[in-house]
């Protein structure tokens, strides 16, 4: 199972992908969550009051996709993604779960939990998945710098510290110099979705 | 050739990579730099007194190697890289130039320079180039951390100022909470190096 992960770049540490997940009435949900990889376990915290803690707790599953978008990242963590970035899956086990179309790769889980408490710990168990699109992707500390700042304002929307606000400000530099026009887009709606 | 670039990954904005490069006596010398692509055209500056700078305007020559091997970007910034990491190409052009054998894409570029100042700013045209190995690759904000961290540790050595310091060390929780082993090791020889 581990080269299966290794293949799907879920490597040891952890990996901030998109997870989607669905409700029990059938609407789809995506937000940006690290996958956990330790000593050969797959683990997700996810927060209570998320609907990604109530679709869990409703299903058991969710979905991994590797992606790039650095706008899709923004919108995931601060505001409802439009349906139209979900497609549908089938699988031996599932109708209808939400993946994100334009993902590089998806994995559908399995999560195992114990408790339900302020935090969701969950084992995930790899259920099946898909490999779109290997490609060549170099390091931009534009787009890093976004995943960075898509932290500080899920920071600040639970603690209204206004440290948090300016912390994401001193990554304009590094994100106007590095960045292409997508960077620079999901760092500004970043603001205007606070 | 745009689409050629977006194969490759060279995508508009700023682009780290780790730039192999030769000198006139046949000796491959690796440090990290950033690829710059705006409006159709690629650049680079390289800073007088690195042995980039000099092998440039030796051969007018660099190679591109696309990698995620953290330990590589500090290494190659930091100090030299052992022999063994390279593996030398032939081209119509050029004969035995040096890759990073275990990147996932390499392009050979011609260097077209007007000044040798400071900073030799140049114009980078595609010679041939090698695409190896695609793969899925979740962001892992602890590898990102390490790149943080070599631009400070690159800057401390010419300034030689502690405020770098200082900032590379806030990187150590993100590092080791959302780290692989190879992100910390990475992050470990920086210290060893500085």
């Amino acid at each position: 199972m581990n080269l299966e992960l290794d293949r799907y770049g879920l490597w040891e540490g952890i990996n901030e992908v998109i997870v989607t997940t669905i409700s029990s009435d059938g609407k789809p949900n995506a937000a940006p969550i690290g996958i956990i990889r330790h000593e050969g376990k797959l683990m997700v915290r996810v927060y209570n009051g998320s609907q990604t803690y109530t679709n869990i707790m409703e299903t058991g599953l969710l979905a991994a996709n590797m992606v790039y978008d650095p706008v899709l990242f923004v919108r995931s963590a601060l505001s409802d993604v439009d349906d139209d970035v979900f497609e549908f899956i089938r699988t031996d086990n599932v109708e209808d779960f939400p993946v994100i179309a334009d993902c590089n790769a998806w994995m559908l889980f399995e999560a195992e939990y114990n408790r339900e408490n302020t935090v969701l710990v969950a084992e995930l168990h790899p259920v099946t998945g898909t490999i779109r699109h290997k490609e060549i992707r170099p390091v931009n500390r534009a787009f890093n710098a976004v995943i960075e700042a898509v932290v500080l304002a899920t920071r600040y929307k639970v603690f209204k510290n206004e440290k948090y606000i300016l912390q994401i400000k001193s990554y304009s530099n590094t994100i106007y110099k590095c960045g292409g026009s997508t960077d620079k887009n999901a760092y500004d709606l970043i603001f205007r979705l606070l």
